[in-house]
């Protein structure tokens, strides 16, 4: 292997958290998971993430820097990690400074959307782009944002919220009061409790475990005419945000990742319909709506890169 | 006065073209506007507004640029006029190269609302901020957006466009085949039929003339309660675009100028309230909502200003 600068990157989430070694776009090595719910509190936590990063390090001496990218909220410049969805204890935790006093190395710490956004942008579907929109799709709905060959982090570096956008000004209620929000409607959840009831309504019992977009795929590949009409309303929702994110930042591509994004074709035909039928021609002529590149591991594979270029470390494409 | 470098902003309508000479946010000077409609087709538009400009400078031979603001789509590096609302046979007019050619000097060609959001960066409202997103409220809405400290114009130079941006995914059917767009609500006219059908719900007969943003905002500040519910509704539909645009882009400041933001209180109070409610901590809890600085003169002092910026010329704050 050549003598190029290796990255840990970590993703850090509610369950587990993942570590792995970067040579550019591949992860060359892991370490086996470790469990977040089993320790107690932040610097245990910190503690055992300290003794994976230096296993790692004694096996790959070259890496120079370590990325983290966390599922919450997160001052990028400072490393401090405000608080975190899903982990307690998770507030005002300067990670940053903690790790890189510990390893001596440079050390990045972001947001997991932000994450996924840049491993499309500087290894993926979004390579040499100067503006593009990248969107996960599961559970929740992130997204990350770059304009101008830059990433758009914002005041407080919470950019790139798209799950939280409206697609209805008197819709559902969500998280932060705020009504209509995009993942309330084609979060993993929703979209399987929506889906359950379009079926009562025209007759049909369906267990939950049924609903998921998985078996939705599948219903619909099947030629499962009210599937085909589920995913088509799930794209006519997501295409509404989506055509927001174009008509205020004109990008040149949006790239779509996640879980829901597996459904492949039966997501992407209907939605790439219904952004067409709803965009000026300069806003669609040439915009690319792509699938990510990168599945589980973006957030590693995101916050390695990251790590390595706000090192200085900036790798040839 | 000082040996600064002036340069003319010229705002071109529909219905007139202005002209003004700038001297940092000042205008300074200003010719008669021409008449839009007077002429027939580009050529001799564009030879008449070289009469003005002739006319300017030899009063003013310190001008160095010369900026036009246009209500349309543009390719803002190469000058070209895509096409232009309003304002028939102006189809990929490259006015950029036609008026440097004829004047000697840089000219730049922008968007009429990138200019309002220029000029409030610039020389407004904005002042000194890196992240913005500037709206101008009127017959349309239009927008502009700064982030990292540089104008947002995307990959078509399209991008700003907050009027057509969705607050309902099933709503009314826009200029673009798109639902819910927010300029097909807020817009002056349809603030008017809107109001004008509140009213008739409620047994009371208005014309459409008393039905105008200004009579709406008297009426507010009259006690009305039908005109506060109104303005409560506007300022609802308002806030979920603005949201949207912050859950995005997270921006320390929403500028707002335009016909509609004279309401003043009677609009910014119930829109800030209901941007409070919809939006977590880090989004709001330095965000301005900022009236703007400019009125009418906005697209003028704007395209002045870019005029200077793009000619090297810039100015200390």
């Amino acid at each position: 292997m050549p003598d190029t600068p290796l990255s840990i990157g970590v993703d850090f989430g509610g369950t587990s958290v993942k570590f792995g070694v970067l040579y550019r776009s591949n992860i060359i090595d892991q370490a086996p998971p470790i469990s977040t719910p089993d320790f107690d509190g932040p610097d245990a936590l910190i503690e055992a993430m300290l003794r994976v990063i230096g296993d790692l390090r004694e096996r790959h001496p070259r890496v120079e820097a370590v990325g983290v990218g966390v599922p919450g909220f997160v001052h990028f410049e400072k490393g401090i990690v405000h608080n975190l969805t899903n982990v307690p204890g998770w507030v005002a935790i300067p990670l940053k400074k903690k790790l890189s006093e510990a390893t001596g190395l440079p050390v990045v710490v972001e947001n997991d959307a932000n994450c996924m956004a840049y491993a499309e942008w500087k290894r993926g579907a979004g390579r040499g782009l100067q503006h593009l929109v990248a969107l996960t799709l599961g559970t929740g709905v992130g997204g990350g944002v770059v304009c101008n060959g830059k990433m758009v982090r914002g005041a407080q570096f919470g950019a790139g919220e798209v799950g939280q956008m409206s697609i209805d000004w008197q819709g559902r209620r969500g998280a932060y009061g705020n009504l209509g929000a995009l993942e309330d409607y084609v979060g993993n959840n929703e979209i399987g409790a929506d889906a359950r009831q379009t079926y009562l309504d025209a007759g049909i019992e369906r267990h939950l475990a049924e609903c998921s977009p998985a078996a939705l795929a599948k219903a619909a590949m099947g030629g499962d005419e009210i599937a085909l009409a589920i995913w088509d309303s799930v794209a006519a929702k997501l295409a509404t945000a989506i055509m927001n994110c174009c008509w205020l930042l004109n990008p040149q591509a949006i790239i779509i990742g996640g879980g829901v994004a597996k459904a492949g074709d039966i997501l992407f035909n209907p939605l790439t319909a219904h952004l067409y039928a709803q965009l000026s021609a300069p806003f669609k002529e040439h915009l690319m709506i792509l699938p990510a590149r990168f599945g589980n591991e973006a957030g590693m594979v995101g916050a390695a890169a990251l790590a390595l270029e706000e090192a200085g470390v900036v790798l040839q494409p």
